[in-house]
């Protein structure tokens, strides 16, 4: 059964798990196919090629055209700490506060990611180990204009400098040279070391390249639009990049016994995003379903963006109803979602049952909202299912691993011999000729 | 001075790091252009996109046009695990033991990356953390014919079922079905739980979309040619992938007292992977150069693979002159080096100095062919520079995390105050009203 509920207002996909169509109707509510557009990819490799070539004329000149900044020279496009010291008086003390309070949490939770350094040593005196070291120089891509979210800013700068990073470069584009104070006032706390006012495909260029003013980086993170996105995808290698990010979804699993209200309103948490965001909500109890979509009917006119969540909604939401919890579990392993709500007595007992998920969020009270600004844990999270195969960001994506090995004189020998047998196995003389010079005159 | 030293037999690079064009010239010696192939890339999307359209039967068809492999359906292209036990008596009892050791020393190398699920309590009752568990299946890809390295398999393969991934399929094609006794013994000691005889774009095709019979995996690791390479990057975002790996390459810092010949031997080791790989010796001792290119005159001649050593020698090779060790570390950052090895009297002197490498090979006696073999760590490692930013091949690239995040009601009610305020600063009211639900009447 695929119907649309269509009661008074909002209209939303219904599911039912034992359908034998199921699995195939879960496909389609799921099926998200990021339009690989190659108009958008020819403008990016020109924007980057004209970069990489010319430098900071070429990103002058793109900021002066794309963003109707009218600055002379690429100095006029860089923030000074001062200023973002300046934006933390801006900003309401209230506002400032929450900032302080919610990057205190997130650096309290990410510095349990660190890792050190490790090795030991075997009976024969040989060594094995890992050196475990920060980035260099990492830039930080953040939105500018209705997009522009601080909370943004601390997730993924703290852990970066959590890490170790020396230095953070920024980039925020501000069209029209508006400046959104609550960014700078965020880069302030989060300890960002330098920021530029320049964006799109020419800032992912600059850090990727480096210009005459602006330093080249080693890896490069954060949202942005496609023009960023595809920017980002034709500098890997270049420099390491974090995750592309899909449109933003959250599951939740409820046993029939939150508040209806607040279920709706945790879905249109993520509905408000954008329209391509996604809703779905998971429970045993069908009566429950229909009261969650009478508080969505009722609570959507009350709401800000509504018009984007009732596109969100209508076009992406799912209620799904299973036979149990344990049904519910298997439902949402199959869709790795970004956000996981376990709106239940007892969310400890489902756990370990979860396989696939970027944040799992536990009990009634611990709505997804709370983990996006300030619990602690990072909000940038594998979408579209990726959670079967990646992480959230963390202090581990700006941090690196060298391996160790020492060989003692005895111990290069005994494995000369091993490596020796191995490597004339592949035809690769010059690897067991190398090896063997180490072996030890037996005599 | 770039000039190309010119004795009797091989012209090798040489640059001098006091030079005022030394970095441009550097530069130049490090260039690597990975060829995007226009050609290649709509081959592979056709061949993608045909498997994922018609599953076993494109497979079968592709397998036996470009593989010459005259098998009638799909069950015929699995190998069994009977099959791959007997490849272990297959192989010689030297070669058995041999890759018997070298996993044992990988396995346990491997094991203490493992990383474990951690929660902590705050003073509320608020529980944060995160939850690891490995991914569910993993494809691994190794290549057929002359490039078939056992010792990849076990590299490869080795981290996944120490992470604890619960299936491991291997893909290996067979061109006019001739197998590899030693690939295959080596998958039986690693763990592999199934092996398919299909290779190139379609098997990639195979282990990301599945069909009929080979299922579809979380994660694609192993090298492989163009196709191969192009297809992997093509799935990314479908499944997960490791690194895509240019020419392996190998820095030398020696301080001038290791048997030149040692020297000449580890950088042949490189070289005779193929042309594009890079062999780079770095010293303070001119002389010591000089011996060195003596060596390798005197024992080129000696060498299976001598016209791959000496393309790739003289292609890519470059011995460099440095002020002292300390000029030399730098020299070796700037370069980011898949492999470093220090012949040098106090490795562990420079070590807290080595920014960028993807293994450290430590003293006179660790050759590099060591590590590609028995050593313990990782021989899939980050090459072209890119250690500035990624890590070697480890448990790492098969666990994943969740973040955990379970409010008590207190917890919930203070932090609902600090989210209503920042998601009302970024415009979400959805975001702040379902955090301010969860906020307690203060009456």
């Amino acid at each position: 059964m695929n119907d649309k509920s269509t009661t008074t207002g909002v209209s939303i996909t219904r599911l039912i798990s034992s359908d034998t169509a199921f699995d195939e109707q879960l496909s389609k509510v799921l099926a998200w196919d990021e339009a690989a557009d190659h108009q958008v990819h020819e403008v990016v490799k020109d924007i980057l090629s004209h970069v990489k070539g010319r430098g900071d004329a070429a990103i002058l000149e793109y900021t002066q055209r794309f963003d109707s900044v009218d600055a002379r020279s690429m100095a006029e496009l860089e923030i000074s700490q001062q200023r973002l010291i300046e934006a933390l008086d801006k900003v309401t003390p209230e506002q400032k506060q929450a900032l302080q309070t919610a990057a205190d949490r997130v650096r309290s939770y990410h510095e349990k990611q660190i890792q050190s350094s490790w090795n030991y040593t075997e009976a024969d005196g040989t060594v094995l180990g890992q050196q475990v070291v920060a980035m260099d120089r990492v830039g930080l891509y953040v939105p500018g204009g209705k997009a522009a979210y601080p909370s943004s800013v601390l997730m993924n700068a703290i852990p970066a400098k959590v890490a170790g990073v020396k230095e953070l470069i920024m980039v925020v584009p501000t069209p029209k040279g508006e400046v959104n104070e609550l960014v700078l006032a965020a880069a302030a706390i989060s300890g960002v070391d330098r920021v530029f006012t320049i964006g799109g495909a020419q800032a992912v260029a600059a850090l990727a390249y480096g210009s005459e003013t602006v330093p080249a980086v080693d890896k490069i993170v954060g949202p942005g639009n496609i023009y960023v996105a595809t920017a980002k995808r034709e500098v890997f290698g270049t420099v390491g990049i974090d995750m592309i990010a899909g449109p933003s979804e959250i599951l939740v699993i409820c046993d029939g016994k939150t508040d209806p209200d607040w279920i709706a309103m945790d879905l249109f948490s993520q509905a408000e995003h954008d329209e391509n965001a996604q809703s779905i909500l998971i429970s045993q109890d069908k009566q429950y379903l229909d009261q969650v979509q009478e508080s969505i009917d009722k609570l959507l006119q009350t709401m800000e963006r509504k018009d984007i969540i009732k596109a969100s909604i209508e076009g992406r939401a799912a209620f799904i109803q299973v036979k149990d919890l344990s049904d519910a579990i298997a439902v949402s392993n199959r869709i790795a979602p970004e956000h996981l709500e376990l709106s239940v007595e007892d969310p400890d007992a489902l756990l370990p049952e979860i396989r696939h998920a970027g944040a799992i969020f536990m009990g009634r009270y611990t709505a997804e909202a709370l983990g996006d600004y300030c619990a602690g844990p990072n909000h940038v999270l594998p979408t579209s299912g990726t959670a079967r195969f990646s992480s959230p960001l963390g202090v581990y994506d700006f941090q690196k691993r060298s391996s160790i090995i020492k060989f003692s004189a005895d111990g290069a020998s005994e494995m000369g011999k091993v490596a020796s047998i191995l490597a004339r196995g592949e035809g690769l003389t010059a690897h067991a000729r190398s090896a063997e010079y180490r072996i030890k005159d037996e005599s």
